[in-house]
């Protein structure tokens, strides 16, 4: 496996990063005090913002303009923050990222506000690029990311299909990713092939991003993800992997139960975790990972070479190969 | 008291109303069967329609696009769902309008996720409006909204404060009611004066409308309005019929013990129902009221009689006339 400096790729972006977060900062100006603590506690806890890279270094890449540029990446970040404030309420996770979520310090009330509050500034924000074609992005990217959720919460647990993963990665994940290649594209003036081009890379690299992320649930340890080892299948969640898995070993007797209440049973559970890292599964998953790498690094084939198309292609590695 | 017919303000519009409903019914087309049974309750559910009928009142009356009306219309009555389903579930309720909540059947998780598909689709009606200062304004509202129910939600009960109290109304009912009359004038392509009158005008009959939701919680009963006379008051809520009373009566004992939790105790809040139905404190919260709906039709003067303005002037006073 390539050895990659971790952070490379935010290099050409790096101080338009550090506006990016001023300006989430200042969504909560002028508001009522609570609230600002609460959006400088989301804001503080951080992540790669991976999202906004994205969509700083696709706009720069075509000779978007820089304000607009930052504009559209807080308003992508927000509504990615928004739409893990409420995640976290829900699954009552009291951790991200090693630190305390909304929800663990505050009312369920109180948390369901503040992510409608954080989803009207992201709102805000989109309108502020004055583009409607964004606007309409992304609010057709919310009601994926949301339909998807509730879809996955009304789904029986513990069924096997390839089908529906796929559709549940892209709205968890690549829907958001797509928006931000193409959005980015979108405020640059470019032609729409170029936009389409985007599209499929934002969507390339946000479907191995996903995958990536579930297969790290069978190979990390709980000190780095934060979690535990085979949390999506004690939640009767069938990620790639497993599905590789079940796919090959039809037979084993915890296979034939997960469907019937099995991934309830943590031993059981546990089995699955040892026996899918044994198997090929893990080796098949990242295979179909580095594929849709492979595709979104075919999309960018076309830019003529420069810093940003390389910090893209780095980002695209990245991607694949962090934590494992 | 003009006595009215309740219903009459609707006739110009009574065509386009149908349509926004089906154009709302139809944002859950393609998404989960669980989701679209979730929309059609919450739309079945009802309610009066006053935010569209002010919508389509201000746009046909200014000459506005009808379709694109019914889009705007529909997009603020969705904000409106939106934010209620959020409410239900903060409160607890379990019935509005005398149906039942989503809460009261769907899981707290469900509840947060279908108003944040809501909030989606809103978004969504509004872009395609076409018109950037209709989203902001917008995305400006939602977040107005939900900051003054933060603000609430982190405010002292029982403390009585005008100013506190005009914010308040303003964040909850007034900003929706301002947005609909403005944002109508906005896509209909008028001067900068009439935009302006028009979001005076949406402004004051909004006040004027939580003013009057305010004193029927003193002077229905539990049948009429579907919850307990008094609930503002038990719930440490100081509305503007019992602001008067206070001001008038600040050596009643019941008055003095509700900054030290009084509100607590349903006797003492009995007591004071009684007491500020039987004062004139109810008189003078009607005559606030009725300040506000003559700053409303003032606003509407400067427009040529017709059948929309009777209706917005129609409008105006059924607000104030409402149940009392």
């Amino acid at each position: 496996m390539k050895i990659l400096s971790k952070v490379n790729f935010v290099t050409p972006v790096q101080t338009q990063i550090k506006l990016v977060e001023d300006r989430m900062r200042a969504q909560a100006d002028e508001r009522h005090p609570d609230l600002r603590a609460a959006l400088e506690h989301l804001l503080s806890a951080g992540g790669k913002r991976v999202r906004p890279t994205i969509v700083l270094l696709v706009g720069s890449m075509l000779g978007g303009d820089s304000e607009r540029l930052v504009t559209l990446s807080a308003a992508v970040e927000m509504l990615h923050t928004a739409t893990l404030v409420h995640d976290d309420l829900i699954d009552g996770a009291l951790l991200r990222r090693g630190t305390p979520t909304l929800n663990a310090r505050w009312s369920p009330a109180a948390t369901v506000l503040t992510g409608d509050f954080v989803f009207a500034r992201a709102a805000k924000l989109a309108a502020e690029t004055e583009s409607i074609p964004v606007m309409q992005h992304f609010a057709e990217t919310l009601a994926i990311i949301v339909n998807g959720e509730l879809t996955q919460m009304f789904s029986s647990r513990g069924i096997a299909n390839r089908e529906n993963y796929y559709q549940r990665i892209y709205a968890k994940t690549a829907s958001l990713f797509e928006t931000c290649a193409y959005t980015a594209a979108l405020i640059s003036n470019t032609d729409d092939e170029t936009c389409e081009l985007m599209r499929q890379f934002g969507y390339d690299i946000g479907m191995a991003f996903q995958i990536v992320d579930d297969i790290l649930d069978f190979t990390s340890n709980e000190g780095t993800i934060g979690k535990p080892v085979g949390s999506d299948l004690l939640n009767g969640l069938i990620t790639l992997p497993a599905l590789y898995y079940i796919e090959s070993h039809p037979d084993d007797p915890d296979v034939g139960e997960l469907a019937e209440g099995g991934y309830a049973d943590p031993q059981r559970v546990a089995r699955l975790v040892d026996a899918v890292r044994a198997s090929d599964s893990i080796r098949q998953a990242r295979g179909e990972a580095s594929r849709f790498v492979d595709k979104a690094l075919a999309a960018l084939a076309a830019f003529p070479a420069g810093n940003e198309r390389e910090a893209l292609i780095e980002l695209a590695h990245y991607i694949t190969d962090r934590e494992l």
